[in-house]
């Protein structure tokens, strides 16, 4: 881990702003040409749909992966271990490139397994969740040496038999699902009824049985919420998390060598999102790690992110093939669509669709000059990029660009929906 | 097209229905072996399941899309052509088995084109429809002959160029945007400003256009909603269609070789959704065409359907991987989710989750013993199959099954999410 650095305290709103963009947020680090073309790690969006041979175009800017990494380790306690979150974002490049630059990686997978051997991180700090892991993927795992995250005392059972089988240690943690949950997130992970983990309660009695087991004790896995914008909210969950599992590790076999606070780091969305308070969150660690339990002390403390990392650094590109006026509206159709970026479109869980920050990349520096409706080229109603946005009056061949697509963009959209060609992605 | 048989009165609500099953719409046409086994196409699903290697596993079953078919023929009217929207379920085995049956196929993509040549139908009778088409589509629509519903001005003029500079003739629809919709769709794809076809105002200036363009002007395409049950609004839908396909009629270069009425045939998913009245929809629907406006009186009259030919045809199979139960509530946690059923995970543009018909297919004739809440493998809270319904008490291994899968499950849905290996599809 890198030594905390003066932390700069301007990290979002200070982005390149469209001319023609609403007030909204925007992710910061993205320029501008004097022709008024997008930049993306300081070249035109142009230059690289040309390298890319075309729309639509998945650009994830490296610079500004590191620069969100340097910006959580100057936040972020020192002893503090930072891990990737690959389902984020599992392209190879970006995970290549993420790796040497984070503590850890967590997988969700056999799949993403594959991807996190690849990028040479060690197995001991790879982590595998996941609510029904296969016997073939425990078996894995158990053979690549990474870190099993249990959800179940079935899938502890499973995994002790498969291990002794195959006449290799399998090395695991529990994951808790806890009584409490991180208040206000995009997604809740604990706090009642849950397919994750093990009711906390029903820990110290697994632990039990896990030792006897032969498993190799590693740590625990407290995830509670995910796209969470409110520091208070992460400070208090992350409280919590800590002191339940210095709880638990009262009847652990052994100390745990980690505990896994999860993550839950949010990036804003819409005009209303206020940023996550970084800085906040990581005064209250720092002094809540300054009063670690007992039982913990000496344990790694792992902030497990992916949105939060990749989110803001990614930037879809798809070009206008048609614009059409119907009953005084107008439509700009492109070659993208939900197909590519299911949650831009506002159908991924989404109960209320609200536009991404979008503008027109080929004319960033353009005032807007009417109002349009961006949609894909799907045959269906769904395929909406952005509804009601000014941007200047556009002819086929512009090209816009959908921000904040570095996380859960492709790989959580139906991207063989209508038979379309595959979206490029180029790490840059 | 067959000639009208006897309609049998008796589409849906007499399958099998699980002994464990609330009272709930149940596709017809599956069966149970004398051991309780869920049975496809005659046999367990057990059988296909290890003849696929394994679930997850989509089964499509041939024998109820014929018969779907031929209700169809049986209540329609005998000069309607029948068209497949490939869209529902492009596998390529299921195309091939539904070209013969019908008489044209509908496509929305390249891709699509490809698959629907591979099945021998005729190029004119696959028509190419899709808000923005790029010109790598539309030359090769002309170069593959087929004929292509025509979205807007713009894609008109962009067609002419490339046919001319081909030198190949293009045969062209108009799809219009008309002023009326479809009432009560799933989907409403017409009344008000759209992104689909052309303003019905500004289509007789398009036809001129066309003409002097060089273009061979086929036809209409007038699609005004998806996905509905009320055989009155469908009437209705058709009757309109027809009356502004001939109005528009008149402004054409010469008679329309066909007029496509569009769609919209739903299937209940639904306890509460009453199936489609067919043959309510055929009698109108032939005595419309009696009625029918002289500038369309030789006109193919084409009705598209996709979901309502292979929807009720396929089941998804998934397996139990583990059962856990947390604060009171149990969970069955399977090898499959919303990766390959994001509809039916209730993710994909619907407002509220509704449980599609799901039942245990290796159970199919246990009486239900507790309720369970079915989820995926996703490390999501958004991966739900089923919310809370009545099964046999369950051990890992057993399979359920999510009814409805046959139209837009696996292309309709995030195949990539977390890394998981796809799931295999059978036509049986």
């Amino acid at each position: 881990m890198t030594a905390p650095v003066q932390h700069e305290g301007a990290l979002p709103h200070q982005g390149a702003v469209p001319a023609h963009g609403e007030q909204r947020y925007w992710p910061e680090g993205f320029g501008v040409t004097p022709g008024g073309v997008l930049t993306v790690g300081g070249r035109p969006v142009t230059h690289w749909i040309r390298e890319a041979g075309g729309t639509p175009l998945f650009l994830y800017d490296s610079a500004l992966i590191a620069r969100r990494i340097e910006q959580l380790r100057a936040a972020l306690p020192d002893r503090v271990h930072l891990h990737y979150a690959i389902k984020a974002n599992p392209m190879p490049d970006v995970v290549n490139f993420v790796a040497p630059l984070v503590d850890g990686l967590d997988i969700a997978s056999a799949g993403e397994l594959e991807i996190a051997l690849a990028s040479g991180m060690e197995p001991r700090h790879i982590s595998f969740a996941g609510p029904a892991k296969r016997d073939s993927e425990l078996l894995a795992a158990v053979l690549a040496g990474v870190v099993v995250n249990l959800e179940s005392e079935g899938e502890m059972r499973r995994l002790a038999r498969l291990a002794q089988e195959a006449g290799r240690p399998a090395f695991v943690a529990v994951r808790v699902n806890p009584d409490f949950e991180l208040k206000g997130s995009g997604m809740r992970m604990g706090g009642g009824a849950k397919p994750f983990g093990v009711d906390a309660e029903r820990v110290p009695a697994m632990l039990e049985e896990l030792g006897a087991l032969g498993l190799h004790f590693e740590g625990f896995h407290i995830f509670t919420g995910s796209q969470n914008l409110s520091a208070a909210a992460l400070i208090e969950a992350q409280d919590k998390a800590l002191a339940l599992a210095a709880a638990l590790a009262r009847h652990a076999p052994r100390p745990p060598r980690f505990v896994n606070i999860g993550g839950g780091f949010g990036i804003p969305y819409a005009p209303a999102d206020k940023p996550l308070d970084l800085e906040a969150v990581g005064v209250a660690l720092s002094a809540r790690l300054d009063r670690l339990e007992m039982e913990i002390v000496d344990s790694e403390i792992i902030l497990e992110l992916g949105r939060y990392i990749v989110g803001e650094a990614g930037v879809y590109l798809t070009q206008v093939i048609d614009r059409k006026v119907s009953h005084g509206e107008v439509f700009l159709l492109t070659d993208g669509g939900l197909h590519h970026q299911l949650a831009a479109s506002g159908n991924f869980g989404q109960v209320i669709r609200r536009n991404y920050p979008v503008a027109v990349a080929t004319r960033f520096a353009s005032p807007g000059e009417e109002t349009a409706t961006v949609v894909g080229c799907l045959c269906t109603p769904l395929d909406r990029l952005a509804e009601k946005i000014t941007v200047p009056k556009l002819e086929p061949g512009e090209v816009i660009g959908v921000f904040l697509a570095g996380a859960y963009g492709l790989t959580a959209s139906p991207v063989r929906f209508l038979g379309h060609p595959e979206p490029a992605e180029r790490l840059v």
